[in-house]
Parts: C-alpha cells; structure tokens; sequence
C-alpha cells in the first residue's frame, strides 16, 4: 500500500513495481489496486492499432513529441502480443523511443501475453489505470492488431486510431465495414509512397459508405519518419475528446468499461483462485468430480451458479485460508 | 433437450443446430449441454495451427481421407479467427473440402470470434465435447495460429500439429523455444519447395536443443496437394495418442483440461449475466456504482468475491428471475 502512495506521489519506480506485480498477478493486487483505483484521473487514453510494420511505433513516438511541447505527461503501453505467428517486433520499436528514456514526462512499458489466459485485457486496463491514477494526461496504448485479444483491447480507448500503409489494401478489403466501428480515426501512414492515394481512396469510400454517426471517422495521411501530418492526428485526437465530452458517447463507453473491467476482474480473480487450487471443502471435492470426469464441467458449473455460497471458501485476502464457515 | 437426443441418436442437423446455440449462446445452452456432457465419447482430439498459406486445410483434407480409410469418422472445427489484420481465407479452404460434403463420416463447421468476448476457446470446447459425444473417432480442431486465443485453443487437442511450409524461417525464428512447448508434431508442408531441407534443419535442430521428456516431438515433411507424407502423419498421430494413453500426459492432460472448461463456463455465465443486467437487488446497485465510477471495479469486485451470495440473483436457469431470496 506503501507503493501506492509512492505511484501516487510521482515514484516512477514505484510505479514500475506496481506493473510488474499486475504481471505476476501478485497475491497482493487486490488491495493494492484498490487504493490505488479510488484516485482516478482524467486522462485521454488514446488506441493506436494496425497491422505490423505500419509504422505505429514511430508514429506514437511523434506524437509524444507533440504531447510533450504541449506540457503535457504520456504514458504509453506497448502490448506485446508475444504471439508465436506474429513475430515480436516491439522490442526493436521500443529503442527508438529512447529519446524519451530521460525524459520524466514519459512513461514507457510492454506488456506481454505469455503465460496469460486470456488476461492480457484485464491487465492493460489494470496499467492503464495505474497510470490515470499516477496523473498522466495522455496515455497510449499500442497493440499489434492481429486478433480478438487486441481488439478487446481497442475497447478501453477513448480514442481509437488505426494505422495503414499503402500496402495494406488487402488487410482493408478483409475487414471492411468491422473497421469503421473500431476506428475513430484513420492513418495512412507512410503515405510518401507509392499506392498512398489509392490506399486514402478506399479509406475514404469506406467511410462514406458506413455512414457514421454522429461521429464519421476522420482519415489522415503522414509520414511519421518526416514527422509530416502528425500535428494534425494531434489536433483530431483533441477534436475527438471534445466530441466525446460533449456528447454522451464519452459517458457510455466509461460506463460500459467500468463494467467490462468490474467482470473481468471478478471472473478473473474466481478463475485464478480455482486454478491455484484455493478451493476446500464442497467445492474441492467438486472440481475433483470435474478433473476426473466423474462430473462434467456445465453440470458442475451449473451446480455453482445455483448456489454460489460455494465460492466462499475461495477469497481468504488476508493470505490466510478461511478456517471455517 | 430432444435435439440432444437427436444428436446422440446420429442426426447430424441437430448437431449443426446445437452448435448454432453454442455460437449464440442460447439461453437454454446450460441444461442442453449439461445433458450432452453426460455422455462422454474417446475422441482423439487433433489440433492444426501454424501460419497462413501453410496449407493446412490441404492437410486436412488429405489426412481425413485417411482417416475414412480406416473407416473413422471425422469430425474438423475450423477456427476462423475473423480477425482484422489477419485475413479470412478459410472459407476459401474450406470449399476444397467439398469432397467430403456428401460423406455422412465427416462433419465440417468453421467457428468465428466475431463478437465473442474471449468466448472462442469455451465454443470450440463445447464444440468438440459435442462431436465427441456424437460419436466421432477423430477430431480435428484447424486454427490460423495468429494469437493468443488460437494457442488457448490448441490446449483442448490431445495431440497438437504445427505446419510450416519453407518461407516460414522467420516465424520460427521469432517462436522458438514456444513452439516446442505446443507442438507435439511439426510437419514442413510444400516440401517440394526451395528451402525445404533448410526449414527441416532448422527445426530439428530447434527440436534437439529442447530435449523435451518424455516426448519428443516428431518431424515430418509432407506435400499435402500430392498426397505425399501424409500416411506418416497420420501414423505419427496414432504414435502420439497411444503415448498419451500409455503414459499419465493424456490423463494430466485430459484433467487439465475438464478444469479450465468448468472454469471458462463458470466465469463466462456469470460474465453474460452481469452483462444482460440479470442482476437484481444488491448486485443491481452496486453495479449501477460501479458503471457510474462511484465505486471503483476492484472495490466492487472484492465485495462480491467476500460475500459470493450476492450473484445467487444472476441464476434463474428456468428463465424467470428468482423472486426472492
């Protein structure tokens, strides 16, 4: 809890501990990210995604550029999809951030999937509000957007930014009209080279024909190596947090993270629990039944559900199984 | 419950129609599955990912021809991951398939994450107990291995194949020792290829720094649109399955594998209730707390996880909402 005041009152190290704890899944998490929740910020939390070698990190690292002459605190979260047929490319991204490495307004850090079941949502939105919490304005997430893990991820964003290349025409036609309700904004990124105006083009008609509203996604072109049309992604993103206080879009998707963020912490701390073998008593011999195959799963389950006071034996926070109920 | 029946009794359209309900999950899935369950089948469940374009539905198809040889029937769950940034082509794939459409041995059904909250791994669990209570010999699970939600799903399968073909250098690269965690069989398809004997070196090498005990993975090369190494995989498999029955691996296995999907369709039903505001009285408010931000997702979730009697309101299974406690 120490920690938390430590994040609290500006301890980047600190802040770092804390990360690593929502990483290993800490048996402390739960209080810690409790007193560390009941600080909230304002941040603009920002999605940049698109698929692999669209230039998303060099973009990011500009627009930090931007942020920063605009005195303002960036955080961002490189997720790391770790994935065996996706390639891990992050990394080698990461070091060309280092022109921000000593600059205390920045806050940079990966997450990776490896080892996790399915918790790499939870835990970027756990880091996400860590560092709302820690009192950064804005924060990025960047994720290597090659499935349904990333998309979730996508979901936390205020602002939605999906990057292109001139070559990834196919990538376009693949997704069509999914794109246009993740994306708020769209980039052609590298767009000096050839096939940027066909690339724009597509972009354009597909908007046109999904029709968005109230807010039809703005579509851009840069470079981000020239550091050219950057400005203006910062000027839109901007325009956007406005849209979204202004209307009620911004209070909705608030709301609808809170939930998906209450649910995946819930599940997530009963299936951790059950995987650690925390469970004693009714609900040991029942997932013995379960293992073994004497029960099957959807009964057992169902056997739960209909009288949860099962899953009582499971939460000892203290660190202590409960000896008795 | 009658369509359970049907399935049992070998109606395929009541198979088809029970996945349906698995994909949309239909309200009365639990007590449907439930009764399913109960009747267990001895499958031997295959799992197919590697990269895209490496032929894998070729291989497929080819290895249920040997199969239906062997007079087994076939069950193939093909995982389209419907993701943004990795294309779509199984369908594509699957009409090379069409040869086995007239053959009441082989059952084929793509499954999509379009929607789906990280409910891809529990459908196509409940997908294969489904095929495995209907009867069929073999099961074949095909992912496009492209994330995280694709390596959950290959830890259902009891013997888990990954394909390459020669350009896939740089995947293996990236992978490394991950791979030999996940596959029991690695096959270099298009072998006929340039590059062919580079890969296999590559990977035997990779396999012979793993050392894996007590099964090392098994290395084959095969041309699947010639037909050629195909009865080698298939025997291969065989090797596997009667290792994994010899052994206590396919126990352990099996075992681990029960405990997830009790896990997954325990969390996940108390997710979707959350979500289709099944909650009542305590629950509804404090949920309505958390959404409005006044009670933080951490705060909300260790008050339900101490007093677990609070989500007995979410389960009225018969469809009315209980209506008192």
């Amino acid at each position: 809890v120490d920690l938390v005041e430590r994040m609290l009152a500006g301890d980047v190290r600190a802040l770092a501990r804390l990360i690593t704890y929502i990483e290993s899944r800490h048996p402390e998490l739960p209080q810690l990210m409790e007193k560390a929740y009941s600080h909230g910020g304002e941040a603009h939390i920002i999605g940049i995604t698109g698929p692999p070698g669209a230039g998303k990190s060099t973009l990011v690292d500009k627009m930090t550029m931007h942020f920063r002459e605009q005195g303002k605190r960036v955080g961002i979260v490189a997720i790391d999809p770790s994935s065996p047929f996706s390639g891990g490319a992050l990394l080698g991204d990461r070091i060309r951030m280092s022109q921000h490495a000593s600059d205390d307004g920045v806050f940079i850090r990966s997450l990776g999937t490896r080892g996790s079941h399915g918790g790499l949502s939870l835990a970027t939105r756990e880091v996400v509000r860590l560092l709302n919490s820690a009192g950064f304005d804005i924060i990025v997430v960047e994720t290597v957007g090659v499935g349904q893990t990333e998309l979730d991820i996508m979901e936390l964003a205020d602002s939605t930014v999906v990057v292109f290349v001139p070559e990834s025409g196919d990538t376009v036609q693949t997704m069509k009209a999914g794109l246009t309700e993740i994306a708020d904004i769209f980039v052609v990124n590298k767009s000096d080279r050839e096939g940027a105006s066909i690339m724009y083009r597509e972009l354009q008609l597909m908007i046109e024909m999904a029709n968005a509203k109230p807010w039809t996604p703005r579509l851009l072109s840069t470079v981000a190596s020239k550091n050219e049309g950057v400005s203006d992604l910062v000027e839109a993103l901007a325009e956007h947090q406005s849209f979204l206080s202004e209307s009620d879009i911004g209070q909705k998707k608030r709301r609808a993270g809170n939930l998906v963020e209450f649910i995946e912490i819930l599940t997530g701390e009963i299936g951790d629990r059950i995987r650690d073998e925390s469970a004693q008593d009714g609900l040991a011999e029942l997932i013995e039944q379960v293992k073994s195959g004497k029960t099957n799963p959807y009964l057992a389950a169902l056997t739960v559900l209909r009288d949860p006071v099962l899953l009582r034996d499971l939460f000892a926070f203290d660190g202590k199984k409960k000896d008795s109920d």
